[in-house]
């Protein structure tokens, strides 16, 4: 239950859209419910935290999947579940109504209308900048997740710094941003560089992509660690998710 | 050059408090200039990213550090040097009037006023929480540098999750900042609990202390890279110079 | 050969209700017995460590994980076997009877009777406590095992450090247990908390669950081992049969 | 505080020894105290863990281990401070009247009379065991920590793999003995040997005793980890004191 | 050409049975032979380091393995190729007459009759010993690559540490062999062990069985370099060829 | 745009070849474009580097690769994909009229006519020399890579320091060349030896040919690191594209 | 011997001012020398690699650096010791006539002129450019080395990421030399950046300055290996000196 | 006691030399003895392992080495002590008469007459080659170890791949040793280039010589587990005394 829903709930209570007795039940509903399969959801988390509960897809099987869906759904929430396999996510979106998987970012979406079609918008207050064009799949992991977290937020991809005047050619748009998340594979040099050009917060995301020495991204999160520009700091290796989380706490608490 | 110091030089001029001619003289320096001993001092980064140069004190010669001191000195600006190495630092502060150089951060600054002695404020608009006594060390390079950034910080001690209640009872002070730093080394386990209780965006600094397969901090960052929670990033083992500059973007940003 | 058959065998030689000579032709049984395809089978091991030969099922091809099941068969001993695949399992439960395969944990049992169906207790003087909903494999392998060893064990699943309301709301069952086994992935911090909480033994099994620089496990295995709170060992990652052995031979020694 | 000092607390007031207005608020202190120089002392550790706070000293400087032992010497808890530099720990054993340094653990101990001079004895509820003579700083410190906390314990040294027949001399001890911390660096094979030898719970503790590819304790971490013998757990490399801790909670809670 | 086949086609000379043109034809072939396929075939390996040239299968596509093995098989050498893929490996036995492929150690052997059935000799100049079942198929490698080479090779396999009693009970045959390999993955402690029981060299070979920290064969490796028992030296995990080969070196130049 | 390509471009205005608007608008192209699929193309890297944009393969899905090659198409420039799957590799040949994918380097090539067959040239100012059989993948990506960029190129394969006299035999062709590209996996010695062998400059390039220690690569990758000769240096793992477009670079720039 | 050697000594030869058997005395020499404490001297390894023999100075005992360096004087060769510790490097100074040691970039040199002080020029067929000031020790070993060797070189001094328009202001110079050496500790971007900017070929040279996630210099070279820029390869951390060599190999070969 | 020791007494008793109860005595010695400081010694280690036992010099303290060197001169045995640190060196060699202390090799050896001076033979049954100078003290080390162990030994330095022609003149020698250890830092290709040439058997000695990416030791260890020519096997970095053992193993069993 996040902050906003708590209060619109008392508005309608206070308005007799909503009877003392049915608000009660619903605040008074248990922080967590368990379910089967193993399965707990934490039905406070976002009152707490501000950013409702998610499900991590990954080493989840399908009954899982499901069971943790349908409780989010029956309680009338959108849900988001990321790194969902291709034939997970393909089941998912046949069974639920009105929802969605999209195959790139892996990410499946109910109850909420999300597009992720090109051309995106190339400003906001959260910017997402991609280096290479194989970075794209996890730029619109935290694309989408910023949308269904209702940021303003905008996509730029395919900057890296091969070609500086690439990403230089958009300085006014990340001037105009309240914080960028910077995606980059390979070496990572990326964020480095952005930080020495603007003064914008900078959340780092290290990519898998590469060979060899990329070490599935240990090299571009070295890189953005050790970066000698203050002001970046990082998440996990293909982490889009938690970076767009990380940028909607910002926003919302300033 | 910051924003602001540039503004207020054109503010003189429009008073004819400065002449023309010295403002052009003053605005037209050169971007960087070339010290002696390798050195090029950035004078416009303030201007471009928010945060003045500071310097980067390990692995730098006493001649490299007073050389860089100096030429920040000569512009009047307050000069902040990070990691400086106890011998350099007694020797530096002595060097030059005004400058102040703390042990347990191995912090030097000139230039500005800053104090660094308990008790520490445990509220602000920044909040440094550090899970372990030996975490002191970085925890207050985190402060000194928020400090010397003109942030409105505080700092809590020693509240790692072997007992919970120590954070706890500081929630209500938690829940007033608009941004967390929460150091910490062993097991890193802070940051994690602390993103489940609050919707304040956390950056994670883990430190090196530990022994054994702790692995100079690699077992706290890969601990916070890890986080099941999400709406927290990470800066470099030991970086708590880097998480206060970036809060210092993310509050002016804002 | 356990102590408690060697003791049953001898009451009744005692009784009269087995010869001497077929007595003494089962005790003088050969420590281990040579089979076919390279291995041997030590008849011994549970007299010995008080946990009887188990059969570990990777990298072991089908003919070698029938040969193994057959002999501890033939003695008419239950046989289990860990981290079988599923297309070995269901050919291995379909060849001998009253047996069963297990999807989830990866286990086959052969002669005794055991369910791994929910609802699972919550309580017991072993409870295994899992920290995500993608752990429960691993936590089925450790309950699977206990059960296999007849303790009297408990099973808390999904209730992880993003909401510490969770484990909080079951301290009751945590304190009357005898020994935790705390299963956890990602950043592994829920067993540093509990060690915290409670003055119970805590057995950590860290899971590869999770990505990037989750390494496979490593992330969670490196703050278990930092742990700030003393009164902590792990087994190795996803050694769930591991820690439900250890907890027995705690058990039946105190 | 203990739950042992909670009851006979009590016990002075039902028999009017204390009066209650002096137990209330010896009670009712709060469960943390802040000191100086960024600690505070968690004085209901003992009454949540069984295990009382004590100090890990890597790490902290002088005036925090003065400090924090100060806090503990008020209230008239015995202190034990772990991994002390010789240099800090002959300075406090000259502060603190009735204290002790003892150079090979680097263990120092206030408020409790304990001897660690040899010849220790062999057998014990709590029996360490330790693989080289280089790894008897370890050993010791296990041993130390097992006496802060009132254990039976014994210790016996030097019985590595190179010889067997002197570990196998010792298996009468070790059969009569809850449990069995193994202390050993090189290849850490004493664990997974003894684990196949008796059916005693074994809490392993891998040593950096070692050069080249032992990684300072790397090796025989990864050694007990993979062990082929089930019943084995292990605590951080060097962390004697942890493995006592264990112990203490195993034997208390069974 | 082995230096035996040079004194053999000498002695031909010497008695008529060769020409001396044919035999100058044969000495005076070329070192080595360029092939298709990238390949060069090096004849005089044999003479140089008394191991013919043999085929490393990994990473060779099948016209490279079969263009290999058709230059050796001209030659009317008999041909050895290890680690080749099951896929390979059968189509390699339909092509070539005489040729067989063995599913276990993934070797192909053409020009040699070698059987590799059960019942293994348990007894040998050189004594191949596998700690474990799921090590079996690299103590074939070793097993098969031996016969290859001549030796006088048994096999002993599944005595591991976890039942000591097995390893001992082969005490006789060990200390008849003039050569030990000794093949173990999981913890690998059973070169450690056994050479502290005898006085014959050992090759040890860690192998790739395990999971979680046995990182794909890093922790038996480390195991047995920090041996703490001299007198045992390794080759790469998985190369039971390796081991067979230096077996051969070191029992033809005594 | 090349500098040649620009030169000619002049050269046809000043003979009036081509009208001045059209050669304006030709220069004065955007110096990149903006494909769908989150894609942009760097028109002018080859003015500025020397090498024009290649497209890296990996990590792209068919959309991307489609879209990119299309764009080079459409300005008349030829097209050099690397590391692109076989799936991929065979349907963009079929796609694109005057293509050719080859499946051992994995390379997709459009606008040039590139033969990669046997036998290869064993000399050229740039020489490429693999060690074994198996590197001959990576070997052949640069031999193609140098091809593409109009080199005069030889190869020289399987000539590994098992058997030296393989690339003794070879010392004159070496001697001749103006740089060396030296390709090898295992244990990757052969440019050390090489280099201590000759004054020609060596581009290493460790392959990730090998098992168990070689750690896919990074065994050859720190023996060419650390190697005694002086006058080598490296690029990735596997990257024989890089070496052949730092070829390019140093024999354009003398 | 260099080839320009035994050019002007057979030159001398001709004209009569040596004589044959003095000559052939100087040529005849073995190509290597046995000293004493365990060294050989390789004489004629200048004219096989085109580069003298150079001692590296760390590891290597007073005894065996001055035995190295009397052999080279003894011939009347110029000397060039590396990685030579403070301690030795002075008392070396003192020893030989003619000799210096300098501090910075721990290097000896005998029998040659060189200085090392700033200015420094900022063009040259070889250009070293360093990205900051730490890394000047490394810089300045790469520039003594190049000195040594006669090139034509230049350097400048801390350009790195964090400031662009640095770096850019010196494209002129950059654009006239022939090769570039790029050091870079921290993240190591800088080459990838300039090998976006320019078409001359680069050596990186990554360093170990920086902390923590640094890893003593893994970050900036798995940033340089990854570069997504072609055109670019590396030497080991800290190694100036292998660049300088390559370096001049490259210009002396084209 | 070593076999001959017990043949020798055996004869002493049928001669009358010696009383059958002092031999008896003799005999009946506790196969281990009990030391202070925590050691025990196993008298019958060289009766097992043809090895007598030897004291690992490292992280003992000066009691522990003087208890057990102690031990072993009452027994009248000769000690042998390795990694011993100059400081403690020197006071053993000035308490114990009749023993050395050899500073290079880190080698305390009383109760034998050793000498290491040059020159040292270059030919033997076991011949051990260093790479570099460097390399010396390790190469000293296992020559010691071996003069100690009564081999016929030789030693040849300084020999790396750098100059081939060095190690290539010594194949006369080379081809007369019934076994060679090859000790080697750097880029470790010694060894693999070695067995290229011979067929005599090898024991790699990877050394911790180099810097960087050399890891410690690293580099060379992997370089010689990858080796592409079969017949060589390694120890632990730096450990020139195992492989010293395991020659003498292999030269008394064949």
């Amino acid at each position: 239950m996040l902050k906003s829903d708590l209060l619109s709930l008392l508005k309608q209570v206070a308005s007799g859209q909503k009877s003392i007795s049915e608000a009660c039940t619903e605040i008074s509903l248990q922080p967590y419910e368990t379910l089967s399969h193993g399965l707990k959801i934490d039905h406070q988390r976002g009152l707490r935290t501000g950013i409702g509960e998610a499900i991590f897809g990954q080493g989840k099987n399908l009954l899982q999947l499901e069971t943790a869906i349908t409780a989010l759904a029956t309680k009338k929430k959108p849900a988001l579940a990321t790194k969902v396999s291709k034939e997970h996510g393909h089941k998912l979106a046949k069974k639920f109504a009105g929802s969605k998987y999209f195959d790139l970012p892996r990410i499946f979406i109910l109850g909420k209308e999300i597009e992720l079609d090109e051309p995106w918008p190339e400003e906001g207050d959260l910017l997402i900048i991609s280096a290479g064009g194989a970075d794209l799949s996890i730029a619109l992991e935290a694309y989408a997740t910023a949308k269904f977290l209702d940021l303003n937020v905008g996509l730029i991809s395919d900057v890296g710094v091969a070609g500086l005047h690439r990403v230089v050619s958009f300085m006014p748009q990340i001037n105009q941003a309240k914080i960028l998340i910077v995606v980059a594979g390979m070496e990572g040099a990326l964020p480095s560089v952005l930080g020495g050009l603007t003064d914008k917060p900078i959340i780092g995301v290290p990519t898998s992509v590469g060979y060899g020495t990329n070490f599935n991204g240990l090299a571009p999160m070295l890189a953005m660690l050790n970066s000698c520009t203050p002001g970046l700091a990082i998440v996990n290796i293909d982490n889009g998710f938690g970076a767009a989380c990380l940028a909607k706490k910002i926003i919302k608490n300033q």
